[in-house]
């Protein structure tokens, strides 16, 4: 099932940018990992914003938080959940 | 390009059902038109709302407000856009 | 899988007396099947409010809208879904 | 009687590791002891966020502050908290 | 004990008048009856707004629910309520 | 004439803890001086909040703002202020 | 003592034009018998809004409400309030 | 002197058409009328949105709202004003 | 031409006692010259809170901003502006 | 195409002073290229407020990301992108 996540990378100004480098590329490697197992379905950047928009494929909340909560930036992202579900008018069967 | 659109539908209570009921229909139509036409890309509906999240892929935001302002239930609708653009840890090509 | 709902009625101040006890009438109906049948599993009233704390067992977010969407009182609602999981210091093995 | 309440946690970035595990350990332990003692009567997740939403069935607004204002966390938790009563429509004789 | 209780009112501008003076009328006289029985402890208006501060002193939750939702103004207020516990720092014995 | 006062209280989490023991015993001496002279006329803890609830009975807004500015830790509160008048339908004669 | 005003004016719009027009030059002359007074001390317009900001010297909250509650626009405001004290910088000694 | 203004557009769904009709008509033939005369210098439309955002070039705060609240559309728009000034980078003399 | 502003300050607790003394000592002296100048028409503060409500007598947003910016206290200030201009029930001549 | 950009500043009060001198110059000189280039079109500060409001002229979503993440201030911005459009009622060919 698909929920809609909204993540917001707020990293401290004083953190160390080597321990931020390192965290961003363990980041980029599980984001990675996740999208090739069809998990992550989409990942988008919102334009002028350290922010992105994505679309989890997932057996459920315990899942979902699972990922979410393990993912490198987690400590330093403010996160939005939104479960989805098809829309009558939709005409993809795979978006649901 | 992709933009990233949000429409909370507020049908006041007092409206015509008849007249809602052919709003919703025409609103069908014309979002099954341009699903085919591969610009209305995506189309989730927020669980527990009568809310949708959408993806279009348009040439710019004058096609995007062109879509949006003509769609039936427009006068109707909370709109919130956000430009959308290529993650660098995206693996999707075709999602920018 | 478990989701938090809150509900917050808004029930126009010149909408039919008749007709909406008729909708309250038939909401509680309703939610009285769905508690019997273990998908609304808690149901508490919030002091003061014209509100709900809910908590529903369902198979997933499309379950949870066709629920939710079809309740009588639903063009009158606000309504905030949150997912919920197990929390990792919980004792009770239900409570996920 | 029964009061709903959400807890954010916010630790600072720059807390050390070690005092932050042993927070988290005794907040682990002292919830579960209130778990076993009816007091704490559910405590769930909410997926993606560092939150849980908890019912509390206490003797009061008092005997609430005590235990929350005492959790090893508390310095760290934004708290909001909702009184709750029995829902007309409940069927649940001990959800009030 | 005891709940901080704000009420702000907000009577549509075309309620008829003579009902809109009824339902004020009963409205004072209930408010006295509970003031004179103890359980509404306080009642101040908020300079320059159509709204109350109270303070009630009830048995829980469940009889300030009952008391709140059967004022005659209930479904034209905006309610929102906090509870209170003695301050460590208080010297008035009965402010708990 | 009545002040409602809401100070929420913030201290830093790396403010040196003898310090700050020392501001909250003199902030409670003050208070306590404030209200034997009738001035801080109620204090109430908010449940689940490191958050207080006053109301002040004063000459005008300048001894307002003068005992406030001068709490010790008037640098490490958010205040909230309204200004109280006497309710048309409240029967205590000092509620004003 | 001074209390600072602001009032934004909402009315409806299917409110009737001439008991509008009635209202507005009540209103009108209420507030230039309070200029006159002295009790209206300022009053401006905020460009582009249909709100003013005002300064009142009043005896208190109470005088302060008496005074607004019976503004003949006072069922179309929006007020905020906030009572005013002296600046240690000010040079001003009516600015009290 | 240079205002930003932005201007979000709020028609009753009861608003009779024709007169609606009238209203923007006259409004469009306005805002013609002061952008050829350079006073309201720039004009957009925001994606999505019955909103604009507009640069208007003034003699001060006086003429702006003489401006803004003759426009028809004024009782229907929610209107919010920014005042600008010269930015030290630009490189353009008349962004002033 | 006249502008209402609102100043809230917020000095970081571990700001430096001495090098903050300086900052307000010097902040005074200058709004002091601005008072006598005319230019810094009113100033009050809000009580309980460490803000001021300002009155501004300047040639346009640019001379404002000029002044605003040039404030010691400036970078630890947030600041609201709102351009004023003459409200038609005013009997003040120089409220404009 | 064009996009609204509103920047507000905030550099935390312990960054070093040269290195935030430097990144300053760095940054004018970028937005100055970027203006000569046309991508900038026009840029003004928000008057009180260390802020700017932006026009951008760019090929799409992904070049004004580009763009506005390497500013040398983009750590200590925050940014909200909103996506312009031709006004119908616009008299200027290039503002689309």
């Amino acid at each position: 099932m698909l929920f809609h996540v909204r993540m917001d990378v707020r990293i401290p100004h004083d953190f160390p940018p080597e321990a931020g480098a390192t965290l961003k590329a363990t980041e980029k490697q599980r984001s990675q990992e996740l999208q090739r197992a069809g998990t992550w379905r989409h990942l988008w950047r919102i334009a002028g914003q350290y922010s992105n928009i994505s679309i989890f494929d997932v057996s459920g909340p315990q899942e979902l938080h699972d990922i979410l909560s393990t993912l490198p930036l987690f400590p330093f992202m403010e996160i939005t959940v939104s479960p989805l579900c098809r829309h009558p008018s939709s005409i993809r069967e795979d978006d649901k």
